[in-house]
Formats: C-alpha cells, sequence, structure tokens
C-alpha cells in the first residue's frame, strides 16, 4: 500500500522520531505510571525484607516493556476502561521483569546496563517468584461475582502461552535456537499484551487477533532493533515493512482512537533510530 | 495424645519402616504412573527438539514429590475422582521440577545425584518455562461449560500462593534466609497439594484446612530429614511431634478412609529411617 504508506524511511528522520518520542512520553509514561502505582500497592517492601527488597528492586529496576503499555493501549482503543486492564499490564510486567531478571544472571556488570545487586542465587529465586506472582495477581483480580472471570481467564491462558512452551517454540520465521528464546518470548508477550487489552476491552475475535498481530510486529521490531547492526539496509527494510502491516491492522477501527496505539509503535521505533 | 499415639520410635523400626514402604509403593506408584502419563502426553518430545528434549528431560528426571501425591490422595480421601485431581497433580509437580532444575542449577555434577544434561542457561530458560507451563495445563482443563472453573481457578491460586511470594515468607518457625527459601517453597508446596486436592475432591473449608495442615506437617518433616543430622535426638524428636500432629489432622476424617493418604506420610519418613 505505498501510496497511502507514510514516506518510506519517515521513521529514521530525527525530527519526526523526536516529536513522536515527546508527543507520546506523556501516554506511554501515564500508562507505566498506572502500572508502577498498581504494582507497588502489590507488592510493598516488607517483612522478610530478605525477601521482599530483592523482588521490589528486581521488578522496578528492568526497563518497561511495551507488552504492557500495548495491553492499556489495545483494552482503550477497544473502548474499554484503563482499570480493566491494570491487573493484566502488570502481571505482564512481572513476567518481563522475571525473564530480564533470568536473562542477566550470569552477565557480569560489564555486561549489561543496570549492575546486579544480589548474587545469582538470590536473583534466580526471586525471579521464580515473579512468575506465579503475576498469575496470583490476575486470579485474584476474579470478581467475586464472575463478571470478568471469563475474561482474566483467557488473559491467564494468554500470558502462560506466551511465556511458556509456546513462547518458547514461537519460531515461525526462522529455526529457534536456545540463545534466541528470550527474543521469541519478548515477540510473543508483545502479541499477548495487545491481545489481552483487547479481550479486557471487551473486543470481537477478530478485533483480539488484529491486536495481537499488531503486537507481534511490534515487538519483532522491537526484537530486531535491539541487535546488533539494527541500521544495516536490509534491517531496515524489514522493520519498515513490519510497521507498514502492524499499521495496516489498525486500519479496520476507529481512526480517531488509533493514534496511542500507533505512538507506540513510532516510539518503539524512534527509540533506536533517533539522534 | 500419648496414649493413642504409635509406640515413640516406631517410625526409626525398620521393620515397621520397611511394611511402610512395601505397602505403600503400589499407592504411590500409582499416582506417580498416572501423573507421569498426563504430563507425557501434555508434553510430547516434538518439533523444535532443542525446546521440547530438555522441558521433557527436566520434567521426568527430578525425583517425584510428596506434594502431588498428597494432590490426589486428599481428592480420593474426599470421596472425589482421581481424575480431577491428576491436571493439578501435574501442575503442582511441573513447579516442584521447575525448582528442582533451579535449584541444582548452580551446583557440579559432583554435588548431585542427577548430572547435568544440558547447560545452565538452557536448564535456567526451560525451567522459566514449566512454570507457566503448569498453569497453563490448569487453566486448560477447564470445563467449557464452567463447572469446574471455580475449583480449578480456586487452585490456581492456591500453586501461585504456594510458589509465588507466599511460598518465599511461609517463614512461620524461623526467619526466612534465602538459602532456606527452597525449603520452604517446598513445605509450602505439599499444604498446597493437600489442599488443591480437597479442594477439587469437592471438601469443606474445615477439609480443606484440615488437609492442608497434614501437608504441611509433611513438607516440615520432609525438609527436616532431608538436612545433614537429621538423626540427632532433638529433630527425631521434632519429627515425631509433627507426624502427631498430622495424624490427628486425619481423625476428623472417616477412618476407613485415611489409610492410603497416612502410608504417604510414613513412606516420608521411613524414606530416611529404614536401613
Amino acid at each position: 500500500r505505498p501510496s497511502t504508506s507514510p514516506a518510506r524511511s519517515a521513521y529514521i528522520k530525527p525530527t519526526i522520531a523526536l516529536a513522536g518520542v515527546a508527543q507520546n512520553l506523556s501516554y506511554w509514561d501515564s500508562i507505566h505510571s498506572d502500572i508502577d502505582s498498581h504494582l507497588k500497592k502489590a507488592l510493598p517492601i516488607r517483612e522478610p525484607v530478605s525477601v521482599f527488597e530483592p523482588m521490589h528492586h528486581l521488578t522496578f529496576a528492568p526497563p518497561k516493556t511495551t507488552a504492557s503499555a500495548l495491553c492499556v493501549a489495545a483494552c482503550e482503543l477497544i473502548g474499554g476502561n484503563r482499570e480493566d486492564a491494570i491487573v493484566a499490564a502488570s502481571a505482564i510486567h512481572l513476567m518481563h521483569a522475571a525473564i530480564y531478571t533470568h536473562g542477566h544472571l550470569m552477565l557480569t556488570d560489564s555486561d549489561q546496563k543496570i549492575p546486579h545487586r544480589f548474587g545469582p542465587n538470590i536473583e534466580l529465586l526471586t525471579g521464580d517468584g515473579m512468575f506465579p506472582f503475576g498469575f496470583e495477581l490476575l486470579a485474584a483480580s476474579m470478581d467475586p461475582d464472575g463478571d470478568n472471570s471469563d475474561k482474566i481467564l483467557r488473559v491467564i491462558i494468554e500470558i502462560t502461552r506466551a511465556v511458556g512452551s509456546q513462547g518458547m517454540v514461537a519460531g515461525q520465521d526462522s529455526d529457534v535456537e536456545f540463545d534466541q528464546l528470550s527474543g521469541q518470548t519478548r515477540r510473543c508477550l508483545h502479541g499477548c499484551g495487545a491481545a489481552c487489552g483487547a479481550i479486557l476491552g471487551g473486543g470481537s475475535h477478530d478485533e483480539i487477533e488484529r491486536l495481537r498481530r499488531y503486537g507481534v510486529y511490534a515487538g519483532k521490531i522491537q526484537g530486531l532493533l535491539s541487535e546488533i547492526g539494527r541500521k544495516e539496509r536490509g534491517k531496515v527494510k524489514l522493520v519498515e515493512k513490519w510497521r507498514a502491516l502492524a499499521l495496516k491492522e489498525l486500519e479496520y477501527f476507529d481512526s480517531k482512537r488509533i493514534e496511542q496505539i500507533s505512538k507506540i509503535l513510532i516510539s518503539v521505533i524512534s527509540c533506536y533510530y533517533d539522534v
């Protein structure tokens, strides 16, 4: 769809990129600020501090994930309330933080941006606690009257699949090697985040699957851009192609409502291409 | 209750101990054989083999856990069918296997009975996949008509708590130190297993809590006996005390039905004291 899509290399123009970041900051920030508030209430530093201090630190230290933001944005795009998506977005953040913690477990401080504050045993066990804690938050968020039980259950299944065996084998484009697995899981988690938001917002099957695909493209783009050599010509073209496919999924929705969620994608890209 | 409790050191007599093991083998074995069958169906070795072969190996290589056996035994004690408890028992086994895998991650082959077959990265990521896979099995076992949804949900909450933050802080007897955490989780998982079986069997609140306490004592005994120096006089006394308290919880139930679940406890003890 070359006639309607933006100029080929729009996203590498610094002006557009920076505008994207600046305009989007408030939406992205407001989502993550709400997730943080929710998680801080759910996870106060309490006794025994030897358990909760690492859990607290390892939950909030990793970079924010677009997967959580997509969950809230998809819910709001469908017309749902942000509160309906915040627990799922928080659970997705916990999965991301656990994966991040374990992914950095065996790295030395010189290999990573965030230095280790705890020993590997503590990081290992704390990560292990964060996966189930995310599911616990979700399960506990069910309405006693069962009004939202079906949706929460679907969300639990979505997340278990994304971070469980299915996430590991989501090698649709390439053979899966173990060292690529955290990238695979990230891609799955982005699709899962958007799908969960759509489910919680009350989306139809079609809407859920479109937003899932949008999220998968966002995850793929982020995965590719986080690799070394992201400015290679072939990769730039691939990012462009995926971006167009992602935005195409949004054409189905009310054009007035897609602004925020599409900015999340622009922000993902501009993060890597801005000057 | 010295008048009705068995002879003080009955459980260290080799004859009784061995009898306990022999008689109990069939019940214990039949439970674990059913769990194995269920997990082998749910987790076939398929493509990509690089993912599923480690997952398969690390699921079945660890020793069986009493927590899973207690889940099935508690369900059957309450009058439920074994099939109602097998998915939960399998999920509990997956949690146990993931904890076991991560607990042995940093040990060398000379420190442990089961040698490593895979590198630490694979063991780390595979364990990370096993936690959510257990929840996925549970969530997927819900009846579409919703007949068992409430029970499965309660079970999901039970397990998330046992292996999540709550399991980590279950330091009712002692200050929690991080190196004791896998023991804490084990204790929680045993109580959780018995409680989940009781929930799935349709037990009352009182029955669920009694069986939970029975399971917690079983986990405490197993934790203590797995430590070095388990034949110290003080520890033997403690095992004896907990065993009496555990069996006291069973007095509430039909005496004809408690035989199998009480043999599981005897078997835990005789494992360590047999000759």
